[in-house]
């Protein structure tokens, strides 16, 4: 296998996730969501390749990079499919791994946020009424302008309440398992399927959390971890997802983020 | 929807044909080979990227170019997933269409066939032998170079025996055919399911030729036709195909290729 360049791998990471199953209540290679379906996270993973270009090259800021390739995105009919894949992606690229991505998180100032919140405005994300900074309400930019809020602060706001979000604070802690936790099931799709899982088990998903609270996203912790365990249907599991309605987006995000980290150190995906 | 590069367009063709199912006898997003799945075919669309630019920025010629491709792509296990494709997507992107195709083909030189045979050589593509150039055997370069057979004369060579080949010496016209198709069957996978049928329907797919002969071929042709009358199962034909081991491989190349020219003109994949 050549080298790719760290646009090919975020983009690599976007594909092979999305085409692992199953992976439980999000789409895959074997299910789609009635407007979200497999074609739309492929097409998205092509579009976003000058974003990810533009981080690589470096020199821009990642508040803008995340505005670019949400626009690059956002031109289907399938809604959001990788914003949350991008606030990782875009970092772990522009810094070439998680260290460089924590340095150049902190760096982030107000016009990062600035660009992040117009980047939210073009999707169809969930907010917590009253929770969260509306981009839809010009006082938040305002708000955020006279507090002087960098993304880095943006992220540490919405922490407690979001997965993705809490990467850029933790230090891409969940990133850093996740990709652990890859090397640990080997390599190919059954790997993303098992490390997939395993990070399903290991915190409640927070976009679980944001539509149906913490209960339903506990619940399917404790069954993830009963699949792992042998002693629950894998299949069944899924289906049970599906028809729920029950989708751990933010842990999907999050396995992009692990895949780009461990294609780089020589986990494989072809074998 | 933005406007696209004509490399992502090429890209995005790629992923939309493999990603679309049933396609009877080939890796679609239900079904792989034993030793090609999906995923070899993401990844390759996402690895000739650089050598799709290459061809969009032009002046470049078509033998470098497809070499170009298959070396960028040729580093995974799943053996050769796009070679095919790559013969008819180059030339469309760097002619920009059929008519810049028609009048770059004719352009080639022998170095566009050195190149293009060494290519050939990274690929494990099947060889009738006594009835091509053997790229494994100096011989055939000397040969090349001797009788000064530019890329166009190569395909004219072998266009009795490969429909690939035969698009560039026909003006693309099953190219223009499966792109007809796509407009006329409508948006979407769904659509590219009926063109892929019906082009399977309406000439013998060389590849089924070299490996079975004309009469599997003939029979694969008829099976199609019934499929589209409705008086064969879609499923049950896949089926068949997958277990007599008919992957109608050069069919699915032209689609990529009627994909990328329908895109052009407007078909919507996203419906």
């Amino acid at each position: 296998m050549r080298n790719l360049t760290r646009a090919e791998r975020a983009q690599l990471a976007m594909v092979l996730e999305v085409s692992a199953f199953p992976k439980p209540g999000n789409v895959d290679r074997c299910h789609d969501f009635p407007s979200t379906r497999l074609e739309h996270f492929l097409a998205s993973a092509i579009l976003a390749g000058p974003a990810l270009e533009a981080a690589e090259r470096g020199g821009r800021g990642l508040g803008g990079l995340i505005h670019e390739a949400v626009e690059l995105t956002c031109g289907h009919s399938g809604g959001n499919t990788h914003f949350g894949a991008f606030i990782l992606l875009v970092p772990l690229v522009a810094g070439d791994g998680i260290e460089g991505a924590n340095r150049l998180v902190k760096e982030t100032d107000v016009e990062d946020s600035i660009e992040f919140y117009r980047a939210f405005g073009k999707t169809d994300v969930r907010v917590i009424p009253g929770h969260e900074l509306d981009v839809h309400d010009p006082a938040s930019l305002k708000e955020i302008r006279e507090r002087g809020m960098t993304l880095y602060d943006l992220m540490l706001y919405s922490a407690p309440r979001d997965m993705v979000a809490r990467e850029w604070v933790s230090g891409f802690q969940m990133t850093r398992k996740g990709a652990d936790l890859l090397h640990a099931a080997g390599c190919g799709r059954q790997g993303i399927v098992e490390a997939y899982l395993s990070l399903l088990a290991l915190e409640p998903d927070t976009f679980v959390i944001k539509k149906y609270g913490a209960e339903v996203a506990g619940m399917t912790m404790r069954k993830a971890r009963q699949v792992i365990e042998g002693v629950r249907d894998l299949q069944a599991f899924d289906q049970e997802c599906i028809e729920k309605g029950i989708n751990p987006g933010s842990t999907a995000d999050i396995i992009i983020a692990s895949l780009y980290t461990a294609l780089g150190e020589g986990w494989e995906w072809d074998c």
